[in-house]
């Protein structure tokens, strides 16, 4: 699959060089072209790297990886145009480090980054994924002894199976999937970031997920 | 112990039955002295009910189980005199249902419920816990298999000692009991509820929680 990811971070490179040892064309999008965070990745992993509109014009799927603070802002530079009728994954949470650790969140409780996400990209299917482990359980689920479980949601229930697959390809098994409904649900899932790094200050580490043990 | 449960509601009446059976002396709080819940409560399980001035002034200890929209007005009407120097456990989440379902929470974010309450009780004990359970696995938490997790936190190390030995009265085992810190970790663990209120929706039940599984 031709896949563009959002992003040169450390999640979009994880995500990334994952994706391209599964045999998909892998594109890391930046605000510039010659991103030098893109450009090392593209060349170490066999991987390409572009603008933002022109990685996603050119993708079938694509992932939102950029720091959640600025997601909007990226979705706006990368084109309505360039995204739409494609699965959109949002990977991003909107964590506001400017007054240090533990960050809030910049939006939460009758709103989530997903929602306006996907109410900027109408024609869209944005469906949100990923977000509430760290990056190298994204990609590597079997690191966490279990079933540990990965929520997702979103409001096309075609585009979810499309991500269900993707998420099966990185090593996830389909009864740790959870689809908790529509994308407001993402409100959900976002704001137990505020649990999860309190978890991660508490163990000193994020290499961690939980699992949902319901009663016998 | 002599425990003052503030609350007439399921919260209440559960843990207060489960104290009850412990051999501790319970009395549940209510804005009145003959509550209708409170005094059936009392009949039917060797407790004893009365407003909440007179609870709390009479306990050792202190169970916060209203509603958290109510919980500071209630705090107020029970007195800080009648508080101070205790150790209040802090069970409920400020959740709105003004909305419908799923609520939104009142508070959240850059403060908590459980902040709010240590801040107009600057002498009390303030302990966060049992809040990210129904009432079912609050007292019996073997009825969910496995290891799964309660953090807790406050200011006070403690009074944390001495809730923790009451959960495990409870049943809860003492590595089952996460301390994150100092009571601004309640934004975390009441934020979760946005989580818990989405996974009581898909699973269809409420009697689940969640286990921390870290990398091997």
């Amino acid at each position: 699959m031709n896949i563009a990811i959002l992003g040169t971070g450390q999640v979009a490179q994880t995500i990334g060089t994952a994706l391209v040892k599964l045999g998909h064309q892998v594109t890391l999008g930046s605000r510039t072209e010659h991103n030098e965070n893109g450009v090392a990745w593209a060349e170490a992993n066999g991987g390409q790297t572009h603008n933002f509109a022109t990685a996603a014009k050119e993708a079938e799927l694509v992932f939102n990886c950029t720091a959640g603070m600025h997601s909007l802002s990226v979705v706006q530079q990368t084109g309505a145009e360039n995204l739409a009728g494609k699965v959109l994954i949002d990977v991003a949470n909107p964590l506001d480090f400017s007054q240090g650790f533990p960050p809030t969140l910049s939006v939460c409780n009758d709103q989530s980054l997903a929602e306006q996400i996907q109410q900027a990209l109408p024609d869209t299917l944005v469906v949100k994924a990923l977000n509430t482990v760290a990056n190298p359980v994204m990609v590597e689920p079997s690191r966490v002894p279990c079933q540990h479980s990965l929520p997702i949601c979103g409001n096309d229930d075609r585009a979810k199976e499309v991500v269900k697959e993707l998420l099966q390809q990185l090593g996830w098994q389909n009864d740790q999937i959870l689809d908790l409904g529509d994308i407001t649900n993402a409100r959900g899932t976002e704001m137990y970031l505020a649990l999860w790094v309190r978890l991660y200050g508490a163990l000193g580490t994020g290499d961690f997920n939980i699992q949902i043990q319901k009663a016998d």
